[in-house]
């Protein structure tokens, strides 16, 4: 037998202080206790959330910390009690736990399982993680961590995967996919004939696309400032591309004009405070929807004019796209491998993971979609 | 024959500055042209809408101006082409209009009518009033004016009532029992079991209670600052009050602990921005919805933070309370004959119009909840 029961050492990306790249090194991983498994990682994407993270001087009480929280692998080994996974079976990260016992996971509206409000952000159990290098303890981004060979996990944070899954595309499912898809899915409810218009382009934005092409949307209006993205955008199901910097007037406007009154779906998927209240002003005002996706930190206001609300517009958010994610997130891998829908297209780049700090880069400057990294 | 087709000399009460008594004056009402009606007024009530303009300097480029806009009266004559009421009908004015043929009158999804966008907000018609006093035009509160003898008004902002109903307790359906009923019958949809939270107990707070109890909600708190209101709002159906100054905790932290995550269903009724947030902290973390019913001037700036939706939350308002009002507020007037609910209790006060500003003071000082005022 192999490392079961024994201290693993490996190779991961840390990253030691906001704002300065993650550095290579080699980490020791604990063997799992009661309820967590261990994790050979196949894959990891990196999800705009992390990039958002990774400059934030708040991480620096939880540095060193291993970032990443999309990832697919194989389990290890497993502690006490576990049941739901055992060595050897393929298992996607999930971006959220779902422990099935909470109120939240109890209530069939929402899925904000209460253990990622309960439970330290970045900490895997009470009080510590299961990862140290150079005899300190290592964080784990969001109690995940997936730009390592190994890592520590709890079972609600895990869900097997179908034999046949290309482990290195079906990553991306983890955060990014999951949460744009559903977005459009579950929480706008996308109505067939209707308009959408998404703003942000990014993995998650493109997958909203995805979403309401799926749900049979008449309409899909991709909005970014980076030209760049329109192609990819087209790809999947946009059917027209606006760029604001391109119009003097508010892109509210622009669209307001354009719509007859507004979009049917809006989508805030930059993650900037502001672009709230622009998509919630191009909704339709009878009866448009926003759903707020980008991640806007918890101390920030949003400014949103009382007038936009003299009207018919709901606003609502969604989080990891609406989905109980143990039960969800394993679906949603079988359906892509029974192609009913194609996110292999936003994957655009794929470096092993001593390559991380190129695949931030790539993502800073908006040159990439996803990129898959492989230990 | 009497009026027809001649100018009415009669009385009303004219606000000649924001922030000054009303006065009783003689005014002369003109027939009414091309689809508008003049009208007899029976019964005016004053809303919280109204209490609100009294004091607002905006409001000077308007005056002269007869305030009200909830009324029941009979139809003196009308203009050409109208043919929806008729000299001798019993009629209710509707606090909104419906023209029945612009998009959002076309739209089953809202009810505000663009009528009310695209026309002075205090004109009857284009460009002018039928009223003068003192060879002054006057304006016509909200395009009516139901303070007044004699108002004329548009057909679409005016409905036939059945012969029996008793006008001078109907006159407060225009507006407040409606937009509190429909806000929690068509806005928030309130679910038979739920939770209801009720921020405001004026006479359009009230009838949201009426609303959630008809909805068959299994809690509802009645929230006031001012504790007597207390009693009615227990008559009319609330299981519980509460005054926030009672507490050293915010009232949204009081309702999450109690209601273990949140109440189902919050209504802002007080036309406080500061109380949008407090109602949608004071919704279920999971699933709740919170509707804003009270008035805010549009250039006000709702400050809510991003963490509220981080969660399951949604926020929507209610204007009139979703009806189509020409369609559905006649139909209202027949259910309130037919016992479907009872809206006595909301009026705590009648009084001749020469009191008006009597009435004003009852409001203000919360000693009422609707007075109506017989011409
Ligand atoms: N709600 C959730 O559960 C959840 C899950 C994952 C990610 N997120 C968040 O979703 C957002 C998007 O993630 P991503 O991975 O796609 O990121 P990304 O950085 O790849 O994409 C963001 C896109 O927004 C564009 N953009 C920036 N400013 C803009 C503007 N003013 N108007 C229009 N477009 C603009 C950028 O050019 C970029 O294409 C992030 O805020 C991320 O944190 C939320
Ligand atoms: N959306 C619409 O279509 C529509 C229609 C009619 C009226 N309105 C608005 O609804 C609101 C209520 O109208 P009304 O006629 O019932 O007015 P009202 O003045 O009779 O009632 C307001 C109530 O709010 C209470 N209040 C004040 N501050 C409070 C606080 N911090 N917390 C809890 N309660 C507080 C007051 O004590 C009072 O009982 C007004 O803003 C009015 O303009 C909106
Ligand atoms: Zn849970
Ligand atoms: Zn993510
Ligand atoms: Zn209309
Ligand atoms: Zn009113």
């Amino acid at each position: 037998m192999g490392t079961k029961g024994k201290v693993i050492k490996c190779k991961a990306a840390v990253l030691w202080k906001p704002g300065t790249p993650m550095q290579m090194e080699e980490i020791e991983v604990a063997p799992p206790k009661a309820t967590e498994v261990r994790v050979k990682i196949v894959a990891a994407g990196i999800c705009g959330t992390d990039i958002g993270s990774l400059d934030n001087k708040e991480l620096a009480q939880y540095c060193p910390i291993i970032m990443g929280h999309e990832g697919t692998g194989i389990v290890e080994s497993v502690g006490e009690g576990v049941n739901t996974v055992k060595t050897g079976d393929k298992v996607i990260i999930l971006g959220m736990p779902q422990c099935g016992k909470c109120n939240t996971c109890l209530n069939p509206k929402n899925n904000i399982c209460e253990e990622i409000r309960l439970s330290p952000t970045h900490l895997v159990s009470e009080g510590n993680n299961r990862i140290t290098c150079k005899g300190k303890m290592v964080c784990q981004y969001i109690a995940r961590g997936t730009l390592s060979e190994y890592m520590v996990i709890k079972e609600i944070s895990v869900a097997k995967v179908d034999e046949g899954v290309p482990l290195e595309k079906a990553c991306i499912i983890s955060c990014g996919f999951a949460t744009g898809f559903g977005a459009a899915i579950n929480s706008a409810k996308v109505t067939p004939g209707s308009s959408c218009a998404v703003f942000g382009l990014g993995g998650v934005g493109l997958s909203v696309i995805i979403g309401c092409k799926a749900a049979g949307a008449a309409r899909i209006i991709a909005v970014d400032v980076n030209k760049d993205k329109f192609k990819k955008a087209k790809e999947l199901g946009a059917t027209e591309c606006i760029n604001p910097l391109d119009y003097s007037k508010p892109i509210q406007d622009v669209l307001f004009d354009m719509m007859n009154g507004g979009v049917d779906f809006c989508f805030e998927v930059t993650g900037l405070p502001e672009t709230v209240a622009t998509a919630l002003a191009s909704c339709h005002r009878d009866h448009g929807v926003c759903v707020i996706v980008g991640a806007i930190a918890s101390w920030v206001q949003l400014n949103i004019s009382s007038e936009l609300f003299f009207s018919g517009r709901t606003l609502k958010s969604s989080v990891l796209g609406g989905w109980k994610t143990k039960d969800d997130i394993p679906k949603l891998v079988s359906d892509y491998m029974a192609k009913k829908f194609n996110l292999d297209p936003l994957i655009t780049h794929t470096l092993t993971l001593d390559k991380v700090n190129e695949a931030v880069q790539l993502m800073k400057t908006g040159q990439c979609i996803r990129c898959v990294l492989l230990p």
